[in-house]
């Protein structure tokens, strides 16, 4: 039974277990530092289908049955998949998953929705609501330039503080720990994240938008838990980028949390900020869920990586918000993940 | 603790207590057969905001508010929060509830998000994981008509199958059972429905879209839970209108379960579809959302119904795919409500 401690976070006491995970990328990605910890990169952004939403879905439904797949388990083993993404009415997680046959929960936490996904799936394992659930979700750079900025024809110019949407997917099975006593790795807590806005309206600077979010829901795990950065392995922001990333860093040193000796962001690692011209980094839902999807969860169960805090951030804007000029309201979502 | 019963259900075995509704419609609905049970009616559809997207914010906003001075809580005492609506990043949502500080969850769920948002925020209770949790959702004509369809100064022609959406928002505060032993409503069961696509692509016919996700999600639960229509007061879908609601009635009669005799339809109680000129019936989150919270509600609190079967159903589509050829997926969750 999950318990509630301190004000924000919920503890997972039956320990859901991660059953399997996969991630699936483009090309850009691919050659990006990770490259190797990928299960699937396309060298065609298009993946053969006819729009970039519709390859957009396609990376989502790769990435659930690769993960099946490597989980031993069909679609009919699983109770329920909470997906989303960030096109309009979420249309790759309702197209991409349509032929799956799994009772269906659409989930929207802008660029947090891996870790929203993740922690509602863990809290439907660990009260018995289901006995596998899965966490998915994708992004994709053409769809989200054309619906978000400008068309990718137009060739408009990018801020520095701009972030590149990762072309990518990633997706989880947990499935409960009595039923699978070896699974290396679990999930031990959940803090999901309050809505904080500090009045930043540039879109193209979101990582400083979504920074005081991250450090709120970090703040409020260590509060509640009586924990402190040292205790962790790794701290994993998804994605705040460069300009995001170090304004984290100050916000908790000033309240006297230095966590940047282990702090890293799945946008400063998915890409080679120096050589591929991205930037402040990456973003889009697919990059933090392709990054731990890959080179984290592969390390956890090889038993080189242990306490991973996976802080999803958000930006809950859309134009037409920016465009009324509104300013850009942010969450983030922790797990706390152990092998 | 909640436990599955056969492949779909889940039952709520604490039976979580609603402790708060309260609806907030717009001048057309206010007008409609329901006009009285309504806590707020504005008769400006702007809600004296300078858009419409800021109106429903305030439409949202407004509805939480109410209900929780009518459970006499205060935000703080929620601990979290489960919303979603139409709009594009569900605007409506974050800029509505950015300043109640409670833990937002995102939803999205088309106009199914009531019955949606109402089940997880259910099991969260059930389980432990919230002690109180909201769930809320909103729709206005004029944002989703610019949106979806045509701006409003452009005057398109409507077909006779096409559905008017609702201005409207209606929320619901969950406890736990033990905390409130004598509240009077409380949720027995959740079926959270798969996605079903019959190749149906008129955007302007979403009953007919929608009518087989309400059919699979309601025999799933019949079949779960071995019982049948007889043994309920209402089986209120939300929203299918006219046609949809005929061809529910219909695909359920031919699968031997007759529900005509207890079955209604939210899309068709909000308006009166003679007088109101609204075609097929009423639609929007907000539709099923303030029929919920208004009238369902207060009959089952003042004890004249008992036993409700609330099935939100929603189309999962986007403008984008509808103009790429694509049909409509759809989904339907049902909600078990017992006084």
């Amino acid at each position: 039974m999950p318990a509630r401690v301190g004000k924000y976070t919920i503890e997972l006491q039956a320990n859901p277990a991660v059953l399997g995970f996969a991630s699936v990328v483009g090309k850009k990605e691919s050659e990006g530092p990770c490259g190797q910890y990928y299960d699937q990169c396309h060298k065609d952004t298009t993946l053969g289908e006819s729009s970039w939403e519709k390859a957009e879905s396609r990376l989502q439904n790769e990435a659930i049955h690769l993960a099946l797949h490597k989980a031993n388990l069909n679609n009919t083993d699983v109770d329920c998949i909470f997906a989303g993404d960030l096109l309009n009415q979420c249309i790759s997680s309702t197209f991409g998953l349509r032929s799956l046959d799994i009772p269906f929960l659409g989930q929207y936490g802008a660029c947090s929705t891996m870790a929203q996904t993740l922690g509602i799936a863990s809290l439907f394992v660990e009260a018995g609501a289901a006995s596998r659930a899965a966490a998915v979700t994708s992004s994709h750079f053409c769809s989200a330039e054309r619906q978000y900025r400008y068309p990718l024809e137009y060739g408009g110019q990018r801020t520095p503080t701009a972030q590149w949407t990762a072309t990518a997917a990633g997706a989880v099975i947990l499935g409960k720990r009595e039923e699978y006593p070896t699974a290396k790795v679990g999930l031990q807590a959940v803090t999901f994240g309050r809505i904080t806005d500090y009045g930043v309206k540039d879109p193209n600077n979101m990582g400083a938008a979504m920074a005081p979010a991250a450090a709120q829901t970090l703040l409020d795990y260590f509060s509640d838990t009586g924990t402190a950065p040292k205790d962790y392995d790794l701290i994993l922001t998804g994605d705040l980028g460069m300009v995001g990333g170090n304004l984290l860093e100050e916000l908790m040193k000033k309240e006297g949390k230095d966590i940047s000796a282990v702090h890293n962001d799945c946008g400063l690692m998915i890409y080679d900020l120096e050589k591929q011209d991205v930037h402040a980094g990456g973003s889009g839902c697919g990059c933090s869920a392709a990054i731990l999807c890959s080179v984290i969860l592969q390390r956890m169960t090889a038993g080189s990586l242990h306490k991973v805090l996976f802080l999803g951030t958000g930006a809950l804007l859309s134009p037409t918000s920016s465009q009324q000029g509104e300013s850009i309201p942010s969450v983030a979502h922790l797990i706390y993940l152990k092998a």
